[in-house]
């Protein structure tokens, strides 16, 4: 078992490729205060990289994120050995294909020292099948998936594949965590994680609508951002629904609702509502809400949903999209 | 053919049941300047009501929506004639039940003067199956389905039965869209609507997910409320695919990335990404979007992003909902 460095000596980060994704995370690198070291074999990496940090950064700063942060901190290379000598952490952003993903991981295993954790950002792959070729140190290859962009949206997903080591996971955990993001850890390895899951449920629903005429591009954008995207940001879907059961909350809405399963109301079958799902559904949403009694969480969300119709009023305003 | 009122003569709505979701219709129907009187058979209703406007009040408020409202200026109603004397437009938001609705609609129409508009909140049945036994004039009956809570959130969707002319479908858009909702005028009955569709698909899968082990409820939420819950209320799950195809916006990403469609990511299979599929989706998107580049819309997306975070940061320290 190799040693990892311990959060707080984590000095020098490397990127691997300064894409959209690569180039958020390098971004996001510099100003939580790292040096960023970037490896991309484009010619003009240097030049799309300084763009992209010159476009987040002021975001950053109105976030209050640079504390202590060097703009200039960051270099490129095109040698592998070179972009990760001397690095605490390596966050991988490369191209989503799999052999890509199978040759780099075997090159970075043999270049990185041995303590370090190699994160990656891959949005569809499994760790279990992108370290096949890792012949050293497989158990310090961890996916950590962030969103678009990597700068702005706090989740990252955490999970090691079947060679990982528990530590490794836990320690890009703890780092994720440390900068500012907000760490889903999951005990297992679920094709599309969790986010990707389920926003790609709603979104194959949506291809089938516009397949079959039922809804038009606009109006299905329309239908989340002046519907239920104006409570996501602030209650979740099952907290929505948690609401959505009155004073009974999800265990009334479950009881009474729950035959609407059985509906048409889209082409993914719902599972059996048995007594032990029922359950653990309610289980999760009192725990989540602990002493907020419902009358609070009403408040809360209505609070929300006016402060963000405000804001997004502004911003409409400010730079209007053509409505229909 | 009956002749509907003119939108600007509407002076008097009927809400139908004043329960969360007719009475928040009340509400709004208030702060918007009309009188409204309410149906409702329980013996608490104008209690439970008064409570309800009282909670809504200082909300809409703070959206500058009370031009003109007169906070008092409803009644409560158990004789269901009574209640539609003299109104201009009916509400519908009794409880979820295909047989009640069935029998209200009949009475409905029997007591209702011809050329009234009525609308129903039902979030799950078509017109066509709810107005089976009205006699008189089907042709006015028509969905406009609100999200909880009516009074906050923008969305109504409207949509008509084999039976409801045109012409309904149009003034009921149009009554929506004077008193300041989002309406999404669909041309065809769609079991869920548009919205319901791709919110339950996705509540399906996360349902999956908890029965299967595979995330908590207390994940779900999160990997919602801090991933892409913060794009949805300023860009759509069709823009926002539109930004992650880069500079080549949604055409490129379904070239690029259509094969993940085939991936196992959610439970719900994809449809064929066809050219024709294909050629609609970016065409929505280019219209949606219309002048605006793509570096526009990240620009958008960026502010909009810090912007929530800011509002969401300071909302969640005045109401601190416990994390794990």
């Amino acid at each position: 078992m190799n040693q990892h460095p311990a959060i707080d000596d984590v000095r020098t980060v490397a990127c691997i490729g300064a894409g959209t994704i690569g180039g958020g995370w390098a971004g996001y690198f510099l100003a939580r205060g790292y040096r960023v070291k970037v490896w991309d074999p484009a010619a003009d990496a240097g030049v799309r990289l300084a763009q992209l940090i010159d476009a987040a950064w002021p975001a950053l700063a109105e976030l209050d994120m640079l504390d202590g942060a060097d703009k200039e901190a960051w270099s490129v290379h095109t040698d592998l050995a070179e972009a990760v000598d001397g690095v605490d952490f390596v966050q991988e952003s490369a191209p989503e294909d799999l052999a890509l993903k199978r040759r780099l991981f075997a090159d970075l295993d043999a270049v990185c020292a041995p303590g370090v954790v190699i994160g990656s950002s891959t949005s569809g792959y499994s760790m279990t099948e992108m370290a096949v070729d890792v012949a050293g140190h497989p158990e310090r290859f961890v996916v950590g998936h962030p969103f678009n962009p990597p700068y702005l949206i706090p989740l990252v997903e955490v999970v090691g594949g079947d060679r990982t080591a528990a530590a490794a996971v836990a320690w890009a955990a703890d780092f994720y965590t440390r900068i500012g993001k907000s760490v889903i850890h999951m005990d297992r390895e679920v094709p599309g994680f969790i986010a990707n899951r389920l926003q790609e449920a709603l979104w194959r629903e949506a291809l089938h609508m516009v397949e079959n005429g039922e809804a038009t591009v606009e109006q299905i954008d329309r239908s989340i951002t002046d519907g239920p995207g104006l409570r996501w940001p602030f209650q979740g879907p099952m907290l929505t629904f948690h609401l959505a059961g009155g004073p009974g909350g999800m265990g009334h809405m479950l009881d009474h609702f729950g035959p609407s399963l059985k509906s048409p109301w889209t082409r993914l079958t719902a599972p059996e509502l048995t007594r032990e799902l029922r359950d653990a559904v309610v289980a999760g949403c009192e725990e989540a809400t602990g002493k907020h009694t419902i009358a609070d969480l009403v408040a809360e969300r209505d609070a929300g949903i006016v402060a963000l119709r405000r804001l997004t009023a502004g911003l409409r305003a400010a730079t209007p999209v053509p409505q229909p």
